[in-house]
């Protein structure tokens, strides 16, 4: 084991375009956190987002600031009350650390938690530097068979495991997901997982539909074909594009009984069509992060049921996170770009 | 009791606005029917927007229609396989038969059933006729301590069941209902009958409002004071209203986890507030009838928990079900008009 | 408000049968704490089983020990931390504070945590004492219309609010809840303020069916008839004696697709009828204590929809605790028996 | 496609341990059922139980009845008002056909129909036969990727996803499955198709441990280590041995907040750990039968997700019943032996 350097390098987000490596002290683990060396993190549409922006919604950044959270690493240092992890242990980062207080945590629903304290998100740095502090039950240890990148991708297949455990996907259920980004292929595989064996993705890009058709996917190219000209029916819509004329779309395809998950984020509003929702009760609801999820998407993901590794298309150093910030830009098969912090 | 007829007096819309008692064949109850003499008819938006337009969405009437499906009545005769009543049993009429084959049916959601046969709906007659054939099995008894027209009002409080199961309304909950007709009435006295103890009631017309207030719920004048303005919040939001305005303004009152149920309707679309399904995790959903209701209805009406007798304001005969339907557009004080077709 | 002592009065268990009030500090709050002049606190049977076998499984009385977990009382101090009270807030007090981090807790079944701390569960000192301190979150504010004893008593509320919940007693259903002490009292006036309006208490002794009479339940006295002469069937059993051989008869009474629930404990197995649970379906379970139930039980006691005054029967001041634990042994009319530490 | 002949062959079971080969009519379907040729059907062990001792609890055999209710076959006439197949479609048949008018038929629960007609149970024959007739809406069409022999296995499967559904199997949960016969294997792959990626099956007989590992499931002959010495601890518990001792030994390895689901049949009680249950809040249930599991027992055998024609140890003519039913008691290989009344 190295010794743990004094000062570390950190990817900071000075202002909107403007993000440059900076040498920052290590930090150090309060009493039942761990730290954290940093293996890799995934980049996420929000940190294009901070990036190119400045804010999102009411999340405004004012300071200086360290975006990722899709993160994986490895335990070099525990504090005083910590017990969880063995020096070394490889591990899951979740990002989001709650209150544990409030009436929504005491719930289990901690995803809801107004203080929740996430990676990335002002005032919080998140994890594209070298080393991270994280309270130590947030930081989930990962097996052998899963690989470093694997383990910063369970973020978002988190995202996916739970947007199905808010639609209910039952084994055997016609599942209908809209957008084949990152999101989109790892919610399908999640439904996949769960014993869905009817599932349909749709986009507009090609190159995304072959890797949905590579994970052993149905596709649908609605740049060529709309939802209804192709008469699709889904027990299950879950909406990961963003863009509003295909969340009206996609619920039109949902069958009585059915349910509508809207993941993807971007819209004030979406027309919701009130006779539908009514005459086939279906239900309509949205995803904030998750809860309770590492352990279900550990699994999937240690027995091969969800494939993490072919998604990440792009590597980059820690000095080149504008360059894994912009390549979807560019290049159109891109899926998802990695930042190692240690090369 | 009484021979049963051979004709009887029937109310008949043969085109919009026209809508004269005829004499017909008293109907003959099938294998597993009952036949009800009807003691008692509520009147319900529905009937009278077939009366004024002779339509709702793709249910056109191009027959002469009886219209009424709120009914309650008394079993007159059984067929020869119906082995579920006695003579002279009093019953409260559940006004739609599903196919009981279908997928829906099979799942217990027989409300969504495509082949259901609903009273007042076209093709099938309802009841605002002296005597009625149904199913044995959606006769429901009723006990003593229920009048008749309480036992037709178990349909829109049925509503209201079925609304609050599908919130899954619990004790302690926050729930705010708006619209104060019938069923805004009835789902928030069903509400507070489910142990919900904080419950707001909000209506334009103060009339309304009274009544709600009689029954012991909290009110708000909302043509006085907006949702907004007034700082509601909500576990629970039952729209029955129907106005997308309103709808969109309750569902902003909606705590995290919160739910809404669009029971009101009209409107073909509503705007969703993406930004807030998605942070706050709000379910939306619409309710369509109900399903295996009336066990928990005639429990609640039988115990006291719901007062439904209060909500009558004008009883009419059967030569008068015009009256019945258009009193509502002149008496601000009508709640609930009832047809008693004996009379 | 009154200066807070040095010193206080505390009923200390210092071996079996022996419980003398000693002078012992006034606890200080935590952070994020609040200090609570305790004004009444009910006796639990379990307070009686450690005062009388010193242990209940393996929780074992090694030193001495503060009982009473039932309690409400007054804010008079807070910790740094603490922002969520007033000065002389009445409150009620959940009395176990879970360690919020685990598994169990982070999924909301923070009843189950491992790390709990209980009130007068070994080594957790209760409330038999002028003054506790506790988690602020964890007093409940109650509002002017639920007397302090109330307040006291929201604790076995929660105890059959929970086994309601976890029963899923709907409205119209049929609940038989076999021991009427104050967990079936309780019990049974939950199922009731959930809507179901069909509810059997069932005891031996008439002293206590009386008072479930009093409280508008029906009755069974077990003792001069036994439930399966009696005919009885019911969707859910909320077993209350503890005996395993009522158990046995009641989960006989239970039709398909019927609940048990275990609160009463005691025994170590129960015979199990493999037939029935398997022909009908029935769902077994047991509680453990509760879990997000106080928002519930305050509504429940301040709308009137339970009556908690009624049951108690027996108020002493704290010396007298001894008296308050045998109370029961020698008055049949006993059912709830409260300390009242400031007197 | 042969003509319907007038008469067929069936293997009637007379008396306890006397099963001849008739010749009857081949009866005609009703006006909403279909005529099937049978082409495969399973041996279950209440066939065996039926044969053997002419009874199970309260069903008994009075008059000639045939067994079989494992079948698949092909649509070879359609009644009058049957309209969901064509000549010639290959289908799976689920064997009780409710009453679908009762209230567990109207909530969705049919499995608790009380007045189900179940194939090969007193007095209703079943399938060991060369024709069936059956309502049209419980014959399902399987895709050509499902063999006959597995079409048959649905049935089996359709128990094991059933048990997974009242068990709420959630991804990453520790699953045990006690008992590795048939219903074992196909809970077991049940629960892996859901996400279940730690589950582990256990037996006294290598033989079939083997076949569990072939699955690619965990196994531990409880033979040689008992689950408490090998210290197992599971979220769910499918128990499909049916020996008390092994449901009790199996409750006692549940986590707190786990499940248990009683398959296994032959027992009249079992012992249960009361202390466990509460302490834990373990959920208990059995199972009987299935609902609506077709369409997700379907999805499950054509994606390939449940391997069903590995478990098929042995085949057998209609002139062989007998030996298809005895020869699990011979032959420690065995798994499911399968008729093929057309051979």
């Amino acid at each position: 084991m190295k010794a743990i350097p004094e000062m570390m390098r950190a990817a900071v987000l000075r202002s909107v375009g403007d993000l440059v490596v900076e040498r920052r002290p290590t930090p150090r683990p309060g009493p039942r956190q761990v730290l954290v060396q940093v293996t890799a993190v995934g980049t996420c549409g929000s940190d294009v987002h901070y990036y190119e922006h400045g804010r999102i919604g009411e999340y405004v950044v004012t300071e200086p600031l360290v975006l990722g959270h899709e993160a994986a690493g490895v335990v070099v240092a525990c504090g005083d009350e910590a017990t969880r992890h063995e020096i070394g242990q490889r591990v899951s980062l979740e990002p989001g650390v709650p209150c544990a207080r409030c009436t929504q945590c005491r719930r289990g629903h901690y995803n809801l938690c107004p203080d929740v304290r996430f990676f990335g998100t002002p005032p919080i740095d998140g994890a594209f530097q070298e080393y991270v502090v994280l309270d130590e039950t947030f930081a989930h240890p990962v097996p052998a068979t899963v690989s470093d990148e694997a383990a910063a991708l369970l973020e978002p297949l988190s995202v996916g495991v739970w947007a199905c455990r808010r639609a209910r996907v039952a084994p055997g259920e016609r599942i209908l997901v809209t957008g084949a980004g990152p999101v989109g292929l790892l919610a399908a595989q999640a439904a996949k997982s769960l014993g869905a064996t009817d599932i349909l993705v749709t986009d507009i890009k090609p190159a995304r539909l072959s890797v949905a058709e590579e994970l052993g996917l149905s596709t649908l190219d609605t740049g060529r074909v709309s939802l209804l000209d192709a008469g699709v029916e889904a027990d299950v819509l879950l909406e990961c594009s963003g863009v509003p004329r295909v969340s009206g779309a996609g619920i039109r395809c949902i069958c009585p009984g059915g349910r509508a998950v809207l993941i993807g984020m971007g819209a004030d509003e979406i027309p919701l069509p009130l006779d539908r929702i009514q005459r086939r009760e279906i239900e309509v609801t949205g995803t904030f992060r998750y809860a309770n999820t590492w352990p279900a998407a550990i699994g999937l993901a240690a027995s091969g049921a969800v494939a993490l590794d072919r998604l990440v298309t792009h590597r980059f150093g820690l000095t080149q996170v504008e360059r894994a910030l912009t390549v979807g830009r560019t290049d159109e098969k891109a899926i998802k770009a990695v930042v190692l912090p240690q090369e």
